[in-house]
């Protein structure tokens, strides 16, 4: 029991320090203020919190911002900052709006003002403005998907469409420069992935543009094959990055946590991408010889963003999932805890942020009737561990930072 | 380059820890010569080699042996001790006559006398005496098959059925003394399971068994279904066992030898049941993570037995599978190597024992144009190992105790 009780203070622990607040706050430790003016531009679903922080954090010092967002996420008022609502994750009129207004706050700026640029995930469809007709945007889309491209293809050809993406928008802030605090929600911090790295230089050249035409036999208007020959910034000398909130960021602070109750803690990863089922198979391994061994409490801690192959009808979500899966090696082990959860607070298409288990979650379940194996079929982990007060929630946090799964064991009484 | 040689290093040493030679001649240590005879009998796939050692560790101390094997794993004579070799893994005649054999080579010993039981996996099948017609016993097993029986309740029921499994071949050997030397080649050493148990204790009631035919609703004949109603053996007084060979020895011993050579050990588990690729994209996570932080080299042990789920026609086997997925995540870590070998020395139907790889070996592969993802969609690790110097052969080892992935590290330079 007190188990668990420790298990919920490392998960809200290491959930408050990715915050968008906290995080924006670390990040601005190395911000100087700049000679001439400081404008914001807040990108990404999180781009409320990252605003609203900043603004607290700097107050006056922001002359003018624009937050654009995933719609229902604007919080309030933020000083001198108008908020855009738009399309995710299909862009809409909103979001070219949007974009056109920040691209008209950012042109007038001198050398001695300064962008300060916050950028969060969900990016890419909230901040777009294509340098072709809408349609013909689309049907490329399509037949990249069609002729099963992968995502690096794809987004060599779309940031070549778009007057933002791919470093296109650090150059409109030129001569300005830019101070960029990214909230990383991609495992690794791929800067030219998160919200298709608006202030990131683009490595991709005009001939792997074009062969990729080739490869798949693209049919694409003049315009695009046009736009498609235009380079994108292989360098940019007025942007400075610092990522922050990032998953590396969750483990570490669940580790601090874990030490603080006197868990001896170990990451194994940060960078977790496998199947959700299979990881908790896996720390239900590394408990079940842990377990036996371990002299003194310890933990073990692993962060990323698995995935799940739906087989089912159910209900739940990739931290659910492992967490249930966990459950069955898990069974029968005395003092071990295991919780894994999304820091963005919704895991699935549930009110769950992730589900927390035990030695005594199989039995329990087993004596309703319940089979872990049969549910997992069913991807219906939500239902399960409702059932035996297994889901973990939070409500929405407001960042999205990946996920992170700690196991905790003491040695047997 | 140095990273490989010292892999193949570690390789050898857990793998010859657990030979059954060197296993055997371990668990002897505690052998006390009896005042009376000393008969051996010895079980399963590995029979041969622990005759082999024990004969040649206890020399002219063995009056009589009998040992059971399967075709092919006859490797020469050993004194005064008759070599049978049957049916696997369905039993055949042969089977039948070896394990009447045994029984009347048990039968007239006395108390101060010994059996020297040798058990390994297969035994099930090479070692079986039915107590009812065999058409009968085979409609039973397909009954349970038909209707999704699960492990434990088709052994409560087989178990009944037969006179040497469950306990009643110690049963037999009394009032003689059984001094048992198991090889373990299932996680978790269920001593009831490997080899169906002949000298180990069983715990399922009679009840149980009667309830698992009303269950299903089987059909089954008057002499099974009085046969049932027959108990096992809940206690057995005459018999002392010693497990050995097994995984966790495996990985104690490459956890040694890495030691041995710089790399500080840590074991992560001796528990592994997952997907043989996700197994092998969780270490690659590890990796990744580790890599960054570790000060001096190091290395992650995990054994036990992954799955793999058919999904094309190549070539193949859960080590190479869990390897050549985990050099996806390794890809650029200057100074990673990992290897997954399974300690029989064939992995899958073919002729390598594993797979060994490096943070050259993704990019190696598609130099050739071979894809990892698409590779193991088909199965077929063996081919692209091969294709990269990535497979390990070992030839048969004569044992079988599961598996071991393990993962070298060293901080860059």
């Amino acid at each position: 029991m007190n188990m668990r009780k420790d298990a919920v203070q490392i998960m809200q622990a290491s959930l408050h320090a990715v915050l968008p607040d906290a995080a924006v706050r670390r990040a601005l430790q190395a911000f100087r203020q700049p000679k001439g003016r400081l404008v914001m531009v807040a990108l990404g679903k999180a781009a409320w919190q990252m605003a609203h922080a900043a603004s607290d954090a700097l107050g006056n010092a922001i002359e003018e911002g624009i937050v654009i967002t995933k719609y229902g996420h604007d919080m309030g008022p933020i000083p001198r900052t108008v908020i855009w609502q738009a399309g995710h994750p299909i862009p809409d009129q909103n979001s070219f709006d949007a974009t056109a207004a920040a691209i008209e706050l950012v042109q007038p700026l001198r050398q001695q003002d300064t962008v300060l640029l916050l950028i969060s995930g969900g990016g890419s469809a909230l901040f777009e403005k294509p340098l072709c007709p809408p349609d013909e945007l689309t049907d490329m889309t399509d037949q990249l998907m069609r002729c099963g491209a992968n995502i690096v293809e794809i987004n060599t050809l779309r940031k070549r469409i778009s007057a933002v993406k791919g470093g296109r928008f650090a150059q409109l802030c030129a001569p300005a420069q830019v101070f960029s605090i990214v909230l990383s929600d991609i495992v690794g911090d791929p800067l030219d992935m998160i919200a298709s790295g608006p202030a990131y230089p683009d490595q991709s050249t005009t001939e792997q543009a074009i062969s990729i035409v080739q490869k798949y036999g693209l049919h694409l208007s003049p315009t695009i094959l046009s736009l498609l020959e235009q380079p994108l910034p292989h360098t940019l000398n007025n942007v400075e990055t610092h990522i922050t909130g990032s998953v590396r960021e969750l483990c570490t602070a669940a580790a601090a946590q874990c030490r603080a109750l006197g868990y001896d803690p170990v990451i194994l990863t940060d960078s977790l991408s496998c199947e959700a089922r299979e990881a908790g198979s896996f720390l239900a391994a590394v408990a079940q010889y842990q377990a036996r061994i371990c002299q003194a409490p310890c933990a073990f801690i692993a962060g990323g963003e698995t995935v799940v192959h739906i087989t089912g009808t159910g209900k739940g979500g990739r931290n659910q999932e492992l967490a249930l899966s966990a459950a069955r090696g898990l069974s029968g082990i005395p003092n071990a805890v295991l919780f894994s959860v999304g820091s963005d607070g919704t895991d699935g298409p549930t009110d769950a942020a992730g589900g927390i288990v035990d030695g005594s979650t199989r039995d329990t379940l087993l004596a309703q009737g319940i089979g872990i194996e049969a549910v997992l079929q069913q991807n219906d982990a939500y239902t399960a561990l409702d059932r035996v007060g297994g889901l973990i929630r939070t409500g929405p946090t407001g960042t999205n930072v990946n996920d992170v799964a700690v196991l905790l064991l003491r040695p047997h009484p």
